[in-house]
């Protein structure tokens, strides 16, 4: 296959992962179609295994590796989603993962890795990085990086969500989607875009996030200040070379949030529709909510993951 | 139709509430199963409109006023899930209601009921009592009023519960029901029983709130003190005369929970399952999670509702 990010590369991935990954609910809500004007759908991939959509790219990514590579194992740097997803994907493989995650991580994230049976290599992001960590791991110990985003097999198993989506709403105008690296925008706008012509693909970042939409305005990729926001699994300082490449020819457009909107959209996740929705993963219904994009006919929106740990989400619901 | 509860009578509500009520969807976690030792289907009655299951009884209810009652309203008393599904079934169908709610009761759920429409009559808790405020309100307005529980069209309502599980998951051996006044409990039992001859349906009671399970082993109703529990939507101090009827003809069993549980299973709700379910909702699996009752190859949990204040959820799952 050439080395680019297709359609069917993306429904490869959904071959690949049935009966692996759970297909995931479209959830509507009268009260959340009357505030935006529009019948919105969410998909919502808190409800995935290990609550979040990265599950989906690490286990196609994995099915991918050459035998050799599969019998030496795998490293990923990650202290959150990606983590969790490459571990559960090797224990499922029977692939030794080894998880680069900083000393000072959370102990609830630290602890969902371990427990899905990964060799947790902690270093100390005040005199490393996690780059170079696994980077020299990888080397002495012939395993193969998986990189969270800026890799097309990965894109493709993120893309699976478009593909399901387009099954369950073949009507949808328009799909909102968060932006870290870009890798789930990547594939869900290949997916989307490939499946239903007239539906456009609009992806979202932090405003203090905001990598991406500069780079789409500048026309190539800008690096940003480490950003300050809520919403941890947003806090690329650039677009991934590859995911950029996909994005700035498929999204509509990017546009950026407030954190008090990321707080009130994970709020009404709460209130209304009684699911537990990280800030990363409210990022694109709070471009819905605020007002920054306007609804169209029928809208989906992608709630892309839930972890989020207890004290946090209390100290933002009950706030 | 004779005043029973029947198996056609709780289809004849499921076609009146189709394109009316959420088929809410049935969720899966592998966590789950493996903890339960057996496959876990929870049927998500949190994201029904309203927050809760209450929402197909009242709804059913209504629709089968006779036309002198449809044109001078109804009547309901309850500072919580009854009080808003009954408040927003009469907005769509253009009935006038009046909710009857204790002057102290909590701020956001009478927030939400007055929000569906419903005029608000507060009591005063200390010097009366609702079931009299409402039977007097109803007299002086030539209103009807609408039962929690024991009312054969609301139990069939609640019943359609069981009409899309047996849809959902044909292969369901085992289905745990939350009991408060049992209408839930009837209907369900009702539906699955006449669906699923194979399947049994057990009903589980905080044990602080025990009166059905305490009735069940006496082989009659019996009343018990003002029960204490964090289940605030299972304080029925006795069974429904009409429920307990039918849940002592059709339930295999009726167990109860400790607290202890209770708190466990909304966590386990939020931290694995990603929803937010309110204590009452919880009960069935705190019964499955804590081994009260074992888990067949297939078996079903409802969890029946999702209201619950910011405030009260931050404590628990912080907690």
């Amino acid at each position: 296959m050439a080395d680019e990010l297709t359609l069917d590369r993306v429904m490869a991935a959904a071959a690949r992962l049935v009966g692996v990954v759970h297909r995931t609910p479209v959830l509507t809500s009268t009260t959340l179609d009357q505030r935006c004007g529009g019948h919105v759908l969410l998909k919502a991939e808190p409800f995935q295994r290990t609550g979040s959509f990265k599950f989906r790219g690490a286990y196609n990514r994995l099915t991918l590796l050459e035998p050799a590579q599969w019998d030496a194992g795998v490293v990923a740097f990650s202290s959150g989603n990606h983590g969790a997803a490459v571990a559960l994907a090797a224990r499922l493989l029977g692939i030794r993962a080894v998880v680069v995650v900083p000393a000072n991580g959370s102990r609830a994230k630290l602890a969902a890795i371990d427990g899905y049976g990964a060799e947790l290599r902690r270093y100390d992001p005040a005199t490393e990085t996690r780059e170079e960590v696994a980077a020299s791991i990888a080397a002495d110990r012939g395993l193969t990086l998986i990189r969270p985003f800026d890799d097309y097999d990965v894109m493709a198993g993120q893309g699976t969500i478009g593909v399901e989506l387009a099954d369950q709403a073949p009507d949808v105008q328009l799909v909102l989607v968060p932006i870290g690296g870009g890798g789930l925008a990547a594939g869900v706008s290949t997916a989307i875009t490939g499946l239903l012509p007239g539906a456009a693909v609009i992806g979202v970042e932090p405003a203090n996030a905001g990598d991406t939409a500069r780079s789409m305005r500048a026309g190539h990729r800008v690096t940003i200040p480490e950003p300050d926001t809520l919403a941890d699994g947003l806090r690329a300082t650039e677009p991934g070379e590859l995911t950029f490449g996909v994005n700035s020819r498929l999204l509509k457009d990017v546009v950026t949030v407030t954190e008090e909107a990321i707080v009130d959209a994970m709020r009404f996740c709460f209130e209304r529709l009684k699911i537990v929705v990280e800030p990363s993963g409210a990022v694109p219904l709070a471009a819905l909510l605020s007002g920054v994009v306007g609804a169209a006919d029928r809208t989906a929106v992608v709630l892309s993951g839930g972890n989020i740990a207890p004290a946090d989400f209390a100290g933002i619901v009950a706030g």
